[in-house]
């Protein structure tokens, strides 16, 4: 019997579904622009509980995984669609509004334009289907396909701390409660996470990837899309910081960083002969492609170990 | 308390979602065309039932219901993304693999290829999110709002038969029985409706609508949204000649024709002095746009009445 992993990587892989290939579908736009379309499924219960977040929180992150997509491609977000399956529960209250609230936030910040989409009742949990458009410069948009070996491999920001903000909301933290300053910021990078758009569309990137399913897993698919190997040093992973006030194992930390999602952050290669623009304080080189073709691994202290993918399973796993 | 389709109605309007304004968002491509985009959800148990149809049946209307708000346009497709949320009992069978066969072989038809989109699971109910791209040639997108005192109103093919497949399989009948011709013909049409496309985009229309919702309320909303009236001759109406195997009251065709939904046909208004191209013998002219504003009346037997909404609810009212 087939588990859901292999269903879904099945069901992607077979029917062009998803990101088997890409963070974004690139299709012809004019002469000299490419469109960017995506589109993120969101589901209650599966991707979200509605309790552990506010209504304002889940529609800015309804449209940050997509324009996440969009930026993981080196594009600017244009326009977005939105289509919402919602249940009897929600509307008869002002949830639907607060939502809309928090997504056009973040789409007025982005210029972006919501233009259609669809609501449909459902009989108990809602979900979300964010659709984003964007634009690349014809032929520019950054595959997960084009790491070499000898290629650098870089990340934006810092890692773990959405992964960090999981664990706090599963042992009861909650964002309507009167919080530590850092325990806040780490819940609020996994319920409002920040697209990294801007940064992205300057990097001389050969491969470029959003972090949502952790980096292990993420690398993995820039090396299997590239046909090429990793090589990550543990000591140059840059930990969010704030998992120090509430983990004290380097290890967890470490896990963290490595295996959780949701961060947002923007994993790439480069050739180590492109200049990367000073004005990005905020880029860590983490390792090396190889041309080990599908092996990753992990330098720690000296000590080389294989690096397997083990995505965050968020949810997926109740 | 809001009903849900005030619920849905404010939602649409306010946030701009759905289509109460067109069928599709039209976006600029390039200097010689426009981009349609369109979404449409359905919802197990709220727009199908999984033992009332086939998982090719459903697949085909997932991607028929898009193309045919393509169609509405004056549009042709060209590309869609499709988001799945996939409960456990439907990913441990072959009915995904039967959707999309269904949901391929329509594609392959009028040309459509599948660039992306999302599989997620979800607890219950099997939710389908239907995106279609589309082309129109610059500026001469078709919409809702063009209609003008003394323009004809026409639809295309026949009415009412989606809706009287709908009564049949609410009273039992399955597309595995061994049915007449003319009663699996009917449940077809509801289940695996046939878009339009081809015919819309050589009509002269001053507006056009798909016949989704149902001939009262679909020609409400160009109504609305032209500023106009309308008046409807009863008797011009093409009845769906199917309707005659199973009901034998007049007033019950005509219902079923005026306010059952799913045909998806086409309806439309053309200036009087505007020739229709003679190869499409499949066009009726059912009436005449006046400056009424927002009355609609139907004329039966030399009898003005009114014409209110009634669209078809689907299984919305359970």
């Amino acid at each position: 019997m087939r588990s859901e992993f292999d269903f879904i990587h099945h069901i992607k892989k077979s029917y062009g579904l998803g990101r088997i290939g890409d963070d974004c579908a690139v299709l012809p736009k004019d002469s000299k622009t490419d469109l960017l379309i995506t589109a993120d499924m969101l589901v209650e219960d599966v991707d979200f509980r509605i309790g552990w977040t506010t209504p304002e929180f889940l529609g800015h992150k309804a449209l940050a995984v997509s324009l996440s997509d969009i930026a993981a491609m080196g594009g600017q977000p244009t326009f977005a669609m939105l289509s919402l399956g919602v249940p009897e529960r929600l509307w008869k209250s002002d949830f639907l509004d607060r939502f809309y609230a928090g997504w056009h936030g973040l789409a007025r910040d982005f210029g972006v334009e919501l233009v259609g989409g669809d609501v449909s009742r459902v009989p108990e949990k809602f979900v979300i289907d964010s659709i984003v458009l964007g634009e690349v410069e014809r032929g520019r948009a950054i595959p997960r396909s084009g790491a070499k070996p000898g290629d650098k491999i870089y990340v934006t920001g810092s890692l773990g701390g959405a992964a960090g903000g999981l664990k706090l909301l599963e042992s009861g933290t909650r964002p309507d409660q009167d919080l530590r300053q850092t325990v806040r910021e780490m819940i609020e990078r996994q319920l409002c996470p920040a697209p990294r758009l801007g940064v992205s569309s300057q990097l001389p990137a050969s491969a470029m990837i959003d972090l949502s399913d952790g980096l292990s897993s993420d690398l993995g698919h820039i090396c299997e899309a590239s046909g090429a190997g990793a090589v990550i040093f543990a000591e140059q992973i840059p930990i969010d910081i704030r998992l120090d006030s509430i983990f004290t194992s380097l290890d967890e930390k470490l896990h963290l960083a490595l295996d959780g999602g949701e961060d947002f952050e923007l994993l790439f290669t480069a050739d180590p002969k492109k200049n990367l623009p000073a004005e990005f304080a905020d880029l860590t080189c983490i390792g090396e492609i190889t041309a080990n073709v599908g092996r990753m691994e992990l330098i720690r202290d000296g000590v080389a170990s294989e690096m397997k993918p083990k995505g965050f399973q968020h949810f997926r796993s109740n």
